[in-house]
């Protein structure tokens, strides 16, 4: 058994979202495609079949006791760890339904972490709905690093999509306070992960990093804003010191062009939007929230729990099925 | 005479950038493809020869003496205004170069004033140059308002693409600047002046608008900025208030999906950024610069003098094609 990869662990997500539909849809597409990795979802067997039964998806669910028996439970149908369970009731979320989503990500996180599983797929959360039973982390990358015994700075969000990825070195934040959050370590420590992630879990050999520039036309002299010259600029000349990669400051606007995007591997960006609506615009539908820099590999589609559409049969499952492969990739190129 | 639509003047730009180059490539594609309005380069008979000769484009070049002489002058060729010219120096700028743009540019302002032009199209100048000749002013736009005896607040930047426009509301400032440089006010001025040239210049009886949020996810609630609960939705509510259909404050990487681009005519972005990075990503080689709120028509290809490349043939003239062909149908849309 030993020689064999483990599967990849895949969580509910809050039960009375979008989570357990795009569940069934992405593997039901993915294994049409013949495109699906031995995986198994940490909970909910009885709640998955009856939203199967509702969207009339054909995904036989294959109850099992141990992620071990997943390997061999895939040629079945969708394995799904027993004991862990719920009601379903889509778009109607509740306390119940957070503790169940709780469940299954601890679950989950302790696979990943003993290597029981090989990767950890996430499908959305509602923090407050967690909140509500106790928990206490900004969002589920947070609650990774911490049971990973990792400091939040290293855990490094990546958004990717087929033809971009993209970095945010500051995220949930208001964009007034972005400006004095960037600093030239901020840039080096984040680069630094998202170059061995590149090499490590997308086997790039040689990664090139571009580096967005903070102000309108990086500031063009210091007209407008000093930043990229005082700050970015001489953490991009560090980064290439230690055979990084690294050009930039790029101006926003010129960094996401096709001629652009074809020169690297990864954009670090400055903030929030600077980073997701490149990403967006161009690849909404396939859009992979991946973890860099903690010891398990963790990928999630990039869209929230959508309690207004769950139950409905709307749900694109594109993003979660993207999120499988890439897990999957990761975990094989990672070997 | 008097039935005929005026001639649109086309300014020379910066003579040792790519602005002589990217007119010839635009008009002979725009000729080839039977779609070339009435036109005419204000300036530069010589000097386009030369370069349409250095570069092998096909071009006749028609010097005429008068824009009323342009109409009839289309059918042999492009007319180009006699009488102001400079010799050919791609990649040298100089304050020679520099006096002819600003030349071309001032004769050109006066015929779209006049109505002798239908209305301007500007190909790029480089601003240091024109500084070093006496010039003071931010850039083209602020020159225009101000030949228009219009404040500058009242020219409104849209960028405008196939399957996207965009109105950056703050444009050529530091980030840290941005936020305290957002009120209700400037909100509301610009959006008028967007709603009003999207009906009278574009022909959309209904202008739809969305107006981007400034912080990320819009600041859920505030827990990450106030300025899309406290500024930008009351502006909101006041346009709604006064028949202006605006949606949002949206945040900014759900403004630019597939799905969301579909609903408004028109984004109203916070920033540069904001507005430039998915122009840009979507329709790079095909964006418009385009000034509102003037009482003349304006617009420009989305790309600097490009003083690199000019004079080897390598500049896309598909952003001048377009800026060319955005003016004639808004000339002819306000009749």
């Amino acid at each position: 058994m030993s020689d064999l990869p483990a599967p990849l662990a895949i969580t509910l997500g809050d039960p009375a979202g979008i989570g357990p539909e795009v569940i069934l849809g992405a593997w039901t597409r993915l294994r049409a495609e013949r495109r699906a990795p031995p995986a198994f979802v940490v909970g909910g067997p009885e709640l998955l079949r009856r939203s199967a039964e509702a969207l009339r998806i054909d995904c036989p669910i294959v109850p099992i006791a141990d992620p071990a028996e997943a390997m061999f439970a895939c040629a079945a149908g969708l394995p799904v760890m027993a004991g862990v369970d719920g009601p379903l009731n889509p778009g109607k979320p509740s306390a119940d339904g957070a503790r169940l989503a709780l469940a299954s990500l601890q679950w989950g996180v302790k696979f990943a972490i003993s290597g029981v599983a090989s990767g950890l797929v996430t499908a959305p959360i509602a923090k407050s709905a967690l909140v509500a039973v106790g928990w206490d982390y900004p969002g589920q990358t947070e609650f990774l690093a911490d049971a990973c015994g990792r400091p939040y700075r290293d855990a490094v969000m990546m958004l990717a999509g087929p033809s971009l990825r993209t970095v945010p070195l500051t995220v949930h934040v208001a964009l007034a306070e972005v400006p004095q959050l960037i600093s030239a370590g901020l840039v080096i420590h984040k680069a630094r992960i998202v170059a061995a992630s590149l090499r490590r879990d997308f086997g790039i050999a040689e990664p090139r990093l571009a580096v967005a520039a903070l102000n309108p036309h990086a500031g063009e002299g210091g007209q407008f804003g000093d930043e990229d010259d005082r700050i970015i600029a001489p953490a991009i000349a560090a980064l290439q010191a230690e055979g990084i990669d690294a050009v930039g400051p790029v101006p926003g606007d010129a960094l996401f062009t096709p001629r652009a995007r074809a020169t690297y591997d990864a954009a670090l960006c400055m903030y929030h939007d600077q980073a997701l609506i490149p990403l967006k615009a161009l690849e909404f539908d396939e859009g992979v929230n991946v973890t860099l820099g903690l010891p398990i590999i963790r990928t999630s589609p990039d869209h929230g729990t959508a309690f207004d559409i769950a139950g409905q049969g709307k749900a694109d499952p594109g993003a979660m099925a993207a999120a499988i492969r890439m897990a999957a990739d990761m975990a094989h190129k990672r070997g």
